[in-house]
């Protein structure tokens, strides 16, 4: 049995869509629950603030669609102080919270990994980034949206590409890991794709160039990792326009466009899951872990494992990108 | 070691976004792997009419994005016909083509089952229809897409029904199965869910009517499956309009909206993953099987299998729904 | 010189994209022009139970691109008698509120021309629906996103149409007017268009379909209007299934999601437009009269002869069908 | 009468969508007054290359909904000299082409005027360009799909502003028109708008910084074309970051996906209206005209008079920008 009575829910690091999704399943799951439910505005700041009030069923109407998160984010630098994270749990205390769900990323994590074993504090976390780069979960929350963002952004320039024979090199987020260039590539059909996980094969592309635009003379897409080793779609197009200039070059650095927009149905449900399975895994006296789908299942993984272990790239999706460009 | 040097490929049954897709890794990982690659058009008629062509790499450029199925589908009464298989078996002879690849349902799996037995013709099967309910696989291509598409279409009667105080029953594809209407209604924030696989609990939707509907007095959505037992979306709105006279009642039949568009990133990917692993599962002497995704893994299945099981509606998405909707 | 010194808006009847694009206009150019601005809830009838409050800059922030009415609409029955009319002038005059501006078709405009006269009050008018029927603007607001709907919807279909060969019949919105239907079939490249104004030249829809269909054998879609005199897509299908037979026929009745969704950027800019005029209208002590955009000029109609008169076609666009479906 | 049997079509300068839809209007224009009508590959370097084929009205099916350009476009430098417009000529002649619809830009229409003029033949211009910088027609075609695309991914960016507090410069295309930035700017509800025509009053944008950003503590969206003067969103931000080292600046670059995607219902038609206006034209015997749309109706402009003029931005769109940002 647990003696959990009353939680507060926040978002924190980069947004992503479906975090609204999952906010509103924490609080419908809390009042389900017999508990009481607190939003929390800003992230840990708002906690330190004091900045938070307390949610009722039709606070999260409507909000399911919604990009961005309506508890909104930020980085706080107070929360990385001992100080600072005094105020969070006095702020805590004098208000009867019990337990915490934090929604975010790796960052999101740590801080949350050094609050609860502080003051011995029961959270949980909900993997939200759409750079899937979490280790514990097969999808994060905002991953597939961001995705089909990249893809249908991809599509429109291969109008452009194509009616102009060009070579595009388009540059996506992704610091660390190439999730998302990946599978975007994948569906968009590019000919070739970058990632950091894999040290650029330069003679590769550069065989893809001789031969294969060459060859077919229409478009070509090449999707790049904003963390490729290389150093970005600007600096390859550089390179590769000083060694063709046979080819008309072309570069779009996506940008910020990809973390917002209404979440698609992927990501509604997951982060719908996701959401209740937090709030019953502090009724299970569960603490200190971060709630995943793997396999279509939910586990729960300790935050000191999620953040300790790199999620690797599927190699077969790798692997079927040759084919797929022949 | 196989034998195979000359493989075709079909769309049958009602089409998926997603299709142009699996087409095109299929004829790509052909030339990949040094076979030749046809394109019979209009399913299984179009090989009793020997109404195919050889496909090139560049026969399925720009494809990837398109919905419905530049191959075309069709519904065959002749090849139900033993005469009718006879002569697709000598058309394939004819063009020296040792294996098949057929995209679609259940139908498309049955016909696949008997003229594979009847001939000793190797078929691989590819999973492809919006209804997701093929067993075998986790997820069918078109599936995702049709999911997005229903839940904009959704979003945007909220909208209205929302500025209006309105009860919208929306009618969704599913004949026989209720995932469409399951994942749909969970991701647009249905307040029920009306699915074939559950003998519809009207006291349930009662007990909602007069106290959800009644508290929150703003929009309500109820998603209704076409196969509901109870009849469909418009019987059970005129029931309901009947018994509660002091709601605004009113009904949407999604129809074949649902069918098309853009397929979506993650139905572009696992088309394309499906696609090159039925090519490869013929090179690996596989017959009579279909190609799916479990566990984010590809399996095979015997078609015999597959279409002897019914796929379960994941119970515990049935279960959220209740707490989602308080 | 104006007396005006309060304003309070509302919207009412059916809603259209871009109602809270021209709400926002409407309270921004009321504090640019340091009157108070007071929203009323659900149309008349909030008028009639004093259900409005006092709106800032930030009560309109973030809703440009939200379809449907923050302010929420309805059908009032008590503002068709004298005694709701009274309250609502009570109303009014206990809040200090000099002047209206009333969002809607000619519903709204004809409930504010009786209560204008009736009580001497000034109201500017803002047309919104997405039916464009009315005199006095090119466009009303709503009818840009609208169009864009379809044309999607019937895109999708298409996809389907042409892999089965199909004659799709899709019915849109427009009880008395074919704005709708004539626009998006044009756009959307529909083989033929069914619209109210027009007595559908039924043999010519059968020679279309005698030649044109069967020629091609490839995919049609005919529009059609739910005004049309024939009696809407399905009776019109079931007597072409009757009389052909050959051809796999099918019927989709778009239905709501026609209302909803994000407004174009059309649509944003022509809300923001006449919002802003609609106050500068009442400022220049103009009453009674409908806000509109004629030749890109906004010019002012008396709600009188906007309500007498009936917006014609365009005879070009009528024409130009013949040669684009050939 | 005309002697006119025969035309040729063809795309040069940008793409923009909507092109397909123009050239669809053209065949079939053609073919229902029973010309001949040729598509001509890549812009005026297919014409020296006699790069061309007969169309027929199938030529053009399904491709009103396409981006870019079927017929593909191209900058031809061989046109720009005597002997290349010689053998583009001879070409012509060989082919008994009679008249030449072009489709694009002020640097399409300069060669089409210059080749018309050098050797006597007819040519009518349809103006296509997302820019809208064509003097003689309210609309080029194109424009109000960029529109849409620019709001939708100004709607998205919005979400993560408003989510972390930030302000935004958002870069648009329209090297010497502010078309675009405008009223994408209007539509988004950006809280500044920077283009060319008008110098930037930097000590707005700063009163704007100083009062509205910190008053509001939420998001700010500043739109800029690239042509401004300043320099672009990226010069700009480093300046304003610079100054206010308070703020969390941010800046994207649409870049070319503005190009693309399927043409809105808007584009659309006027593309199919303008068509067939450009082949009655030539019917009528007009030459060394563009085809525009003022005021809803058809009008002709001569090459030389729109090519000298300058369109300007309207000056109500200007203005209303202040207001709508209070």
């Amino acid at each position: 049995m647990t003696s959990i009575k009353s939680v507060a829910v926040l978002t924190s690091g980069g947004d992503a869509p479906g975090m609204n999704a999952a906010i509103r399943a924490v609080v419908r799951a809390c009042i389900y629950y017999n508990l009481k439910v607190f939003g929390i505005k800003r992230g840990y700041q708002g906690l330190i603030d004091d900045d938070m009030e307390e949610l009722q069923s039709n606070s999260v109407s409507n909000i399911i669609q919604s990009g961005g998160t309506f508890l909104k984010s930020a980085r706080s630098m107070d929360f990385r102080t001992e100080e600072g994270r005094k105020n969070a749990i006095t702020n805590l205390k004098k208000r009867g919270i019990d337990a915490l769900v934090v929604i975010g990323g790796d960052g999101t994590f740590t801080g949350a990994r050094i609050f609860g074993e502080e003051h011995h504090f029961p959270i949980v976390g909900i993997p939200g980034t759409i750079d899937n780069d979490l280790y514990g979960t097969d999808y994060t929350i905002g991953y597939d949206t961001a995705l089909n963002t990249v893809v249908e952004a991809v599509d429109k320039i291969r109008d452009t590409a194509t009616a102009h024979s060009r070579l595009f090199f388009i540059e996506v987020m992704g610091r660390d890991a190439g999730f998302l260039a990946l599978r975007s590539g994948i569906a968009s059909g590019a000919e070739a794709i970058l990632v950091p996980e894999v040290k650029t094969d330069f003679d590769q592309l550069e065989h893809f160039l001789q031969t294969g635009f060459s060859k077919k003379k229409t478009s070509s897409i090449v999707l790049v990792s904003e963390g490729d080793e290389i150093g970005g779609a600007l600096k390859i197009a550089e390179q590769v326009g000083k060694e063709h200039p046979e080819y008309d070059v072309r570069v779009t650095i996506l940008g910020h466009l990809q973390r917002g927009g209404s979440p698609s149905a992927f990501d509604r449900v997951i982060a719908s899951r996701m959401g209740i399975s937090a709030v019953e895994a502090l009724l299970d006296n569960q603490e200190d872990v971060m709630v995943g789908l793997t396999n279509n299942q939910v586990v729960l993984t300790p935050f000191s494992e999620a953040l300790k272990n790199k999620k690797p790239l599927n190699p077969q999706l790798l692997e079927i990108t040759k084919i797929l460009s022949i």
